[in-house]
């Protein structure tokens, strides 16, 4: 388990040294940076783009091709109505306090952190001992704190403070307002006290059409619209369960005061699986079985709320057995994410599963496990993946009348023994009068216990007396005559459920970002030389184009190589600037493109190619075609640079500085 | 040149039976369908998704990929005053019309329209001619008007409202106003009057942070992100120009009263690009030569404007010389358009090239012209290719002081002989005082020709007069003690300019809805079976696997040959439902899938399979290698089902009904 962040070569990792690069070479840049830029809001300049499409690109393939989900794109634009059913209107919010004085707004949670937090630093430095650095909070405010004061705490106090941080997704609002009373917690750089936590709404709000009488949210998920063609998608199906849809797409999250670069913003990709499963039968799911050796890290919900972080390697059929981890269809989809993780290039010693504490989940879930992947920002949640169980389909079936359920004919005709209740419509009627109604709405209401005990009454007494509030003295008798109930046989060849719904999550701006931290490293033998190692499946764009100087022979073989490469479908670039070799292959590093094709003297005499790996800088030499062939293998992922340096003649020429 | 709209094996076209098979297969849906939907908001189902999907992707090889173009992936979120700045607050607006007794609100442009056509069917009726139907406008609205009612008009009452018809696009608010007078159009519902037609800005307006101090809208096209990051992407491109950007994502348009289903909506794809050319040198194309032959169907304004549709068929290269295409860069781009939507089955005999009227063109646009298809609702523009100049970057560039231009080392230093104004500060000061600077102001600002009629002023008079308002009477005499005017030569090195931008933007969702239409017809033996033959490339899934029957002899064949699919990056379906052979494979003829492989009994004994041609019906015979190397080439392009049926042993054998 990593401790402390170390590049893919065990250098120690310097974040800012990283982030230099990624905006030098436009990974991202702040959006509407020209004009002063708005926080939480990040454009992708052409290689993070790219390094993007490409992941979408495997997850679908991964996810929608391998399991024929499917994907569907809804709409962003989303009305009220449709969000209070869902909860979010009412519940999806974070707690902010407000400094009166200066007007200034944090994130409850957040602050109570950060203070903490730097009591304990403080703490540490007053005892004498290494303050560790480089790993911080992501929800922390970067905003300096007044110099930390060496103030020894007492022992218990430590203890207690440390037990707050590990459960700090847990405390409600009230519980954060206490905490900050308690620990007199303050505005930490003006000193002022702070009005109690308030919840702030996190969507953002607008109004559909001209008459502005249709008030409107930008979505916080792409699951709702899923949701919403539950029973079209159900028919598209052709009625057969389990299935799941799938969407990609953007989601906005109006963030009190984003903070910590990629790792939250306002406008985010998200990719979201909702899985609907039959609730009975233990959740299974048919492909478990592929999975079932795949080992996890696990953190659980039990080991946190003692206050401690320590993680088991646990085998997913195991975790499961045991009801560590829920059902089967939750560890398959733990599993698959785990497996796609590494196949984009993921560090496998940098991804935890965590099980969320009961305050923490959202409103919908029942059960959640975040797929986190460690960073310089520390523990990240890049994927979360939730048992929504059947919240969603069922607020939304009651608020709209729609079916939002599977009917299906039984296997086997159930046969249910019953106690049933017939009415005697012709007498009922005129006995009861204008109370009829009510009194018929009771009958009917009663539990099969109760109309056990009733038959008996009726049997023995000639008639029975039930409560219904507003007739009379609130009790009523009813006489045999018109009224029977007796035990029968009823079968029943359909069966109607409401799914339940297995949801993996995917942020895939976070996984973005924690991809370049686990791939970056410095060449040994100068420092300011980073590259990016991202596999060629992924990586922005595949191959570099470097003629060695600006010589007219080799024009007319960039143009070919160029063309050939767009031929079949493999992004290059070709650099004929002035730089030398050595500084355009640098500037490639940084880049993480992974091959590069020099054309030389060589080149124009015999029509040969050198080819590059990026991470060990070794090249070979050969014809055009096996030159071609080899890119396509590496960039699909079925050859290593092992596999093409043992095939092809190794080329020892000096790089050109 | 379409006049009627006929399906792809020439008969008529019914546009409700496509409409009805789109929604029956869940290629779009109304969004918030169960919660009664919003106008203008449709999701995508799993077949329209995979379908934009890949229109997406060859897109993305067609133009990125092709021409090394700069993807960016900005944000939607947009504060206010980046807008305001582009002119979107002030300008991107519709005219609408109220009815103050019943509260609806009209598109003003598309109320005229709507009414002057109805009129001009009822003379049509009076006059005994037919009424042709099938062909409507997308901007009227749907909404039954009452019935038509014969009555003749006036011929030059006819000429005059054909001649407005014609160039409808081209009025402004006031003339909108003055038209709705002139031929006393009102509520046709009602026969209420209207207010005047008032501005309606058709952005989604939202507030982005918690303090609602910072007002935002969602863009209302994806270019401005691509403005703002000018200067970043050069320096991407390394300082060379020309190059492109280019972008894929959502926007929004906050419609008065969306109608016509798919082609107008709330949210929409984009894919947009931002070429940038110095504006000198005529805007040459690298490429130009590579599409010069390239003929294209072009609508000119004049034409237009002379109340005429009258379209000439031109080869590119013939149009630009004559200038009717402005440059070669326009040029180039309006050639590789068709060839894109050739490329995805667009039916050639339906593309037109229309040139916008002044009135009708965006305010930042010099030039623009839109790719139309044909389609059951008329011409409709899907894709436009609008000449912004250097509206955008200096518009920016003076409200942000940002850079945003080219600085380029001149090829031979350009020397330059110009007047000089010198100022002799010392003396300057003194004289004027607090008027100082306005006096040096207006002296800096003298044009060349004043300067040199003023030098020699100075040189006879000793002296000058300016004009300087604000400064006693509003003339002021400068001595030539404290001025100098000379004749002098000046050495530029550097060129700076700002490069103006050719935009191609392709509205994604119109294209896949014309695409539908262009690609529907329905089989000769039977009406009801609908097909859409999509070309392989794009079309949503690519094979159907289709077991002969539900013997559990063909199930290991079922996976065998879905997983090896699925490696190859192929997708499938599998249809085991209990229906005849016949009625799968016509659910996948409606959803255009092009390859149907049928599993028998013959392939339990010899491994072999049939693979079917979605729009011949035809079957060939062959191993499984055989099937899937025909599959990928199909899918590639690099094969025809022609070629297919050549190599491969047909099969006889009958359908199972």
């Amino acid at each position: 388990m990593a401790n402390e962040m170390t590049t893919a070569n065990g250098q120690p990792f310097d974040r800012a040294s990283l982030e230099s690069l990624m905006r030098r070479r436009m990974f991202y840049t702040p959006a509407f940076d020209i004009y002063g830029g708005v926080s939480g809001l990040y454009d992708y300049g052409p290689p993070g783009c790219a390094l993007t499409n490409n992941i979408v690109d495997i997850w679908r393939k991964h996810f929608v091709l391998k399991e024929n989900m499917l994907e569907v794109d809804c709409t962003m634009l989303t009305p009220y109505e449709v969000l209070k059913t869902s909860g979010h209107v009412d519940k999806f919010a974070d707690w902010m306090c407000k400094d009166p004085k200066s007007g200034e707004i944090f994130r409850a949670d957040h602050l109570v952190e950060e203070v903490l937090e730097a009591r304990l630093k403080g703490d540490k430095e007053a005892r004498g001992q290494k303050v560790e650095e480089g790993v911080e909070d992501p929800k922390k405010k970067k905003k300096k704190l007044k110099a930390i004061t060496a103030v020894k705490l007492e022992d218990a106090v430590v203890q207690e403070y440390e037990e707050v941080l590990a459960k700090i997704d847990n405390y409600n609002g009230d519980e954060l307002g206490e905490l900050i009373k308690k620990y007199n917690i303050k505005n930490p750089a003006t000193g002022n006290d702070l009005l109690p936590p308030v919840a702030f709404n996190l969507m953002f709000q607008t109004s559909i059409g001209p008459s502005s009488n249709l008030p409107g949210y930008l979505r916080p998920e792409t699951a709702q619209g899923q949701f919403l063609n539950f029973a079209k998608l159900l028919d598209f199906n052709q009625q057969s369960m389990p299935f799941a849809s799938a969407s990609i797409g953007k989601s906005f999250r109006n963030e009190i005061s984003p903070r910590a670069g990629l790792l939250r913003v306002r406008e985010f990709l998200m990719a979201e699986i909702e899985h609907f499963v039959d609730p009975e039968g233990g959740k299974k799911h048919p492909h478990f079985d592929e999975v079932k050796d795949v080992e996890l890290e696990l953190l659980n919900r039990e080991v946190q709320l003692a206050g401690k972080t320590h993680v088991e390697t646990t085998k997913i059929s195991k975790a499961v057995e045991t009801g560590l981890v829920d059902n089967e269809t939750l560890g398959y989809f733990l599993a698959r994410i785990q497996l796609f993780l590494l196949k984009i290039g993921v560090d496998k010693t940098k991804i935890r599963f965590r099980q969320h504490m009961a305050n923490e989940m959202a409103h919908y879930a029942t059960d959640c496990w975040d797929a986190e992947l460690f960073t310089s920002y520390g523990w990240i949640e890049c994927v979360g993946c939730a048992d929504r169980s059947a919240y969603d389909l069922t607020v939304h079936m009651k608020k709209t009348g729609a079916p939002l359920m599977v009917r299906e004919p039984r296997k086997e005709p159930l046969t249910i023994e019953e106690f049933q209740v017939d009415i005697n419509k012709k007498k009922f009627g005129p006995k009861f009068g204008k109370d009829g109604k009510k009194v018929e709405a009771e009958l009917l209401a009663l539990t099969q216990d109760m109309r056990e005990k009733l038959s008996l009454d009726l049997k023995n007494e000639g008639k029975i007396t039930v409560e219904v509030p507003g007739v009379g003295d609130g009790k009523v008798e009813v006489p045999q005559e018109i009224l029977t109930i007796e035990k029968r046989t009823r079968v029943e060849n359909v069966r109607e459920y409401t799914p339940n719904v297995i949801e993996p999550s995917f942020g895939i701006g976070r996984i973005v970002y924690a991809l370049c931290e686990h791939n970056y490293w410095t060449r040994a033998e100068d420092e300011a030389r980073g590259v990016l190692s991202f596999p060629p499946t992924v990586a922005p764009t595949k191959v570099l184009i470097v003629p060695l100087s600006s010589h007219t022979d080799f024009k007319p073989f960039v143009r070919r190589l160029n063309n050939k490469l767009q031929d079949i479908g493999i992004s290059s670039r070709v650099d004929d600037s002035g730089a030398s070799i050595g500084k355009r292959y640098a500037r490639n590093d940084e880049l993480g493109t992974p091959l590069g094709i020099t054309i030389d003297f060589q080149s124009v005499k015999d029509d040969t190619f050198t080819l590059r790996d990026r991470d060990t800088t070794r090249q070979v030499r050969a014809p055009l075609d096996d030159i071609c062939n080899a890119i396509l293998n590496l960039v699909n992922g079925t050859e290593q640079w092992a596999d093409v340096a043992k095939r092809l003649p190794a080329f020892e020429g000096q790089e050109v500085e």
